[in-house]
């Protein structure tokens, strides 16, 4: 039953067995220093990643940054790639965006309506304005950041008022405002530690979980820890995108190996 | 002397005798319904804004949103208008972007590099890790968002610690991160009783001050708190652009009368 962006992710990820968002961080450079048309090389090895993996990929999560280094000709591609996935897997639009309501409002219209995203990632420093203007449309997804993977996350977000730490602040607040079930959190696999004081403000929501390849953080607890409640989707972005310095064989088999993993958790679990 | 971006935009500020920051968030929905070609009349309303008003504006802040929403066309619209301005004027793309450093990097490289703005709005929730790669460049600067105008902003940024607020941590932060001389903050108008506060831990930085038209915050406290420290300047979009109804000497005038004001602070104060 299409109910709203929250079930229709789950349904995704029960349809393909699997709980794996797989980023679409690519960076030309990492593979040949003499391309000479990067963002031709971004478009096609984008499709074939795509191609190698949509049998068993749920999510996919392109990262605006790495479009918009090269423009409006590198948003163009962003564009296609959203088109070319075409519904078969979900498109987490990675854009961290938030700004105030009137500003949020385009952002989302950018996104959803221009982009054909199914979700977005977004910023909750400015507060619930910023926030609001995404969750108008109950069947697109909003995954807010509440505890981040990198090492500096916690300057800020571990910030304590009466030991309540500001991440859990965000996720209180995140939680009172899923009035459309289409709200999730962004926290990462290296705080798997804190997920579940997290769960206890938001219920039945979606983590979407980054810091499992690169920064080392742990799958299976991450995985048992958001599934107590919602549900937790691993977003692995490098470790497989960048296997084999482009083989797509090597792409495919890393994807696979990640697929595993999760199964073994998740489909043990069950 | 050319020494960093906060000694050129303070440069810009005197040569034009004006503290103003023009936002260019503009809505063709405002002023026509029925317009056939939005993204045309985007690009043609923009250089006209700027052709009446670049005489006396030393700042324009194109807001990123409201070209995003047009997708790559819309994307590629803000461009133009980058290289229309084309050092005329500073230009500070309101973007309020932040990632992790290994996104931040490319982030930077598509406003600074690929676009060429002088100055990008940087999200600070993610901790220093997402300011650090847009200060590689001196002489490109970075607003970070501090505490914001909008009706939400204290959900997160009054959260206080020890009494301590949160958006003074950020304050402190971003203050210990200003090595090159091309940090700012965004600090809203609306909240100027807190400037002085603020300015305890940001020395002689810049602060971009939105809040001033639609949100009723105080032009002239807003500059004499920030003139204490470093300086201020203020950021107006809709109360000038959407003045007259896309009238060019209702748009002037609006610019003009908000010039005057500011003038009369600082030049009053000197």
């Amino acid at each position: 039953m299409k109910t709203n962006f929250n079930s229709l992710l789950y349904n995704k990820c029960k349809e393909k067995n699997n709980w794996l968002c797989l980023g679409l961080d690519i960076d030309p450079d990492f593979f040949n220093n003499s391309i000479s048309d990067p963002i031709d090389f971004l478009e096609k090895f984008a499709f074939e990643i795509i191609d190698s993996t949509i049998d068993i990929v749920p999510v996919y999560k392109p990262n605006l940054a790495f479009f918009e280094r090269y423009g409006y000709k590198g948003f163009k591609v962003f564009e296609k790639i959203v088109e070319y996935i075409d519904g078969r897997s979900i498109v987490i639009a990675d854009a961290k965006r938030g700004d105030i309501g009137n500003t949020c409002k385009y952002y989302a219209s950018a996104m959803f309506d221009e982009m054909g995203c199914d979700a977005i990632t977004v910023n909750p420093y400015m507060g619930s304005d910023s926030i609001l203007p995404f969750l108008k449309n109950k069947f697109k997804g909003v995954f807010v950041l509440c505890l981040t993977s990198n090492s500096s996350s916690g300057e800020l977000q571990n910030d304590t008022n009466d030991n309540t730490p500001l991440f859990l602040k965000v996720a209180k607040l995140v939680g009172s405002l899923n009035k459309n079930g289409n709200l999730g959190l962004v926290v990462g696999a290296t705080k798997s530690d804190f997920f579940d004081q997290i769960n206890k403000y938001c219920n039945k929501m979606p983590y979407l979980i980054p810091g499992v390849g690169h920064q080392g953080g742990d799958l299976e607890e991450s995985l048992i820890s958001s599934n107590k409640n919602g549900y937790g989707i691993i977003n692995v972005s490098r470790s497989i995108i960048n296997s084999g310095k482009g083989n797509l064989k090597s792409i495919r088999s890393a994807a696979l190996s990640y697929t595993e993993k999760i199964r073994e958790v998740v489909n043990g679990r069950a």
